[in-house]
């Protein structure tokens, strides 16, 4: 509720680039926890204290803009997430990975359901090739940590399908109120991946070279170790059928 | 290139309710192999050899609802590949509904990618709650054959996000020209489901006495028997960490 005059005094303390920057991180807020469709362009000038003519004036797009230019922010930041050196035992460096992409979901909860879930208007074939930049990503990082630059076409399903299950899991994660625990929730993603390149090695001998160097590089008493103990007697049974 | 007069007489030949079936037919099969976007109304006219006109006295809502009612009968049709009778080993039933889903996604191949792809105009909340439905059907089925009618929380996550990863799986299948062959994808997205029964039935108590039940339905030379025994080595090389 301020006058235009103080307001326009307000204004000049920010330079062009600083403004664009304060704009972009009141839409990223109001996108992060609102639908799209649910976030107008006055919501995002009252957030920032400016008027909706210099929202406009910074982003002439209007809200697809804004949503466009926020939601390629946030990808960026997720990619960072993504990051991790490649030593030390893999299931570690996997599970530091979910716990920052876990961290991101959290912190960006209503916005991440309504883009990965669909049907908003504000979904373009920009925004949808944008989410499928970050799934990329994510399997080429996972897939350094496996090991495998150049995997065939077994290995890399692999890898993009869990990454489709760790997507559907935090949406449901989402939808329950955050249970479990996020560190549970990686837990049980860790032990998905461990189960699938098992499962996968059985009939895809690349998988199966893969999954016997990362047996080498994994501490006793790490995830790997520990679910080959607790699932021996399932798989002992199933084997009995034999 | 009709003229209007054997036109108007070809339309007497069929009932109201004919005509909307043999519009919507004409639709289904140009939604299944091309993308909702590049799909005109009058492309619909014309494979159906009628006038635009009478295409928008069925559907007056236009390409959206036509899209929107062709859509509907492909999920319905879908749900009824997911129906499989709750006797024999779990994996075969298992291995049957995948059959006639990958037999569905392989016919609806365009139309499929696309929807699911998002991104698309004609992809609207009502189309996105179709698609949700269909998922829930599939979860409410597979629990059908692991046995458990009303699963806990981490069940329930473990069924819906394989069903996640056997979506993104058929979209990668789309993707590579439909390699590897049908019945190959088939039998890894079942040894996908048996790792991951084994991998969650390491800390869920549930999930582990579904797992003892199953075990007990399979057959000696079934899926579960055959990975258990492939998997071994590989678990037992885990397991000598310890």
């Amino acid at each position: 509720m301020t006058s235009p005059a103080p307001a326009t005094r307000a204004y000049r303390r920010l330079s062009v680039e600083e403004r664009r920057r304060q704009l972009l991180a009141a839409a990223l807020t109001l996108f992060a926890h609102r639908p799209p469709d649910e976030v107008s362009l006055d919501d995002v000038a009252e957030a920032a204290g400016v008027s909706r003519p210099l929202v406009y004036r910074y982003f002439p797009g209007g809200k697809q803009q804004l949503y466009e230019t926020a939601l390629r922010s946030a990808a960026d930041q997720l990619e960072l997430c993504f990051t991790e050196p490649p030593a030390g035992p893999p299931t570690e460096r996997v599970s530091r990975v979910l716990d920052r992409y876990l961290v991101f979901v959290d912190e960006h909860d209503a916005g991440f359901s309504a883009l990965l879930r669909g049907g908003s208007v504000a979904e373009t074939s920009r925004t949808t090739a944008i989410v499928d930049e970050v799934r990329r990503a994510a399997a080429e990082q996972i897939l350094v940590h496996i090991g495998v630059a150049r995997p065939g076409p077994r290995l890399r399903m692999m890898v993009r399908t869990w990454i489709a299950a760790v997507e559907a899991a935090s949406l449901i994660w989402l939808d329950e109120e955050k249970q479990p625990p996020a560190g549970e929730l990686r837990d049980w993603l860790v032990d998905h991946l461990i189960a699938l390149l098992a499962a996968t090695a059985a009939t895809d001998e690349e998988t199966a070279e893969a999954v016997r160097e990362l047996v080498a590089l994994e501490k006793p008493s790490g995830p790997m170790g520990v679910l080959a103990r607790r699932v021996g007697p399932v798989v002992g049974d199933a084997g009995g059928l034999l």
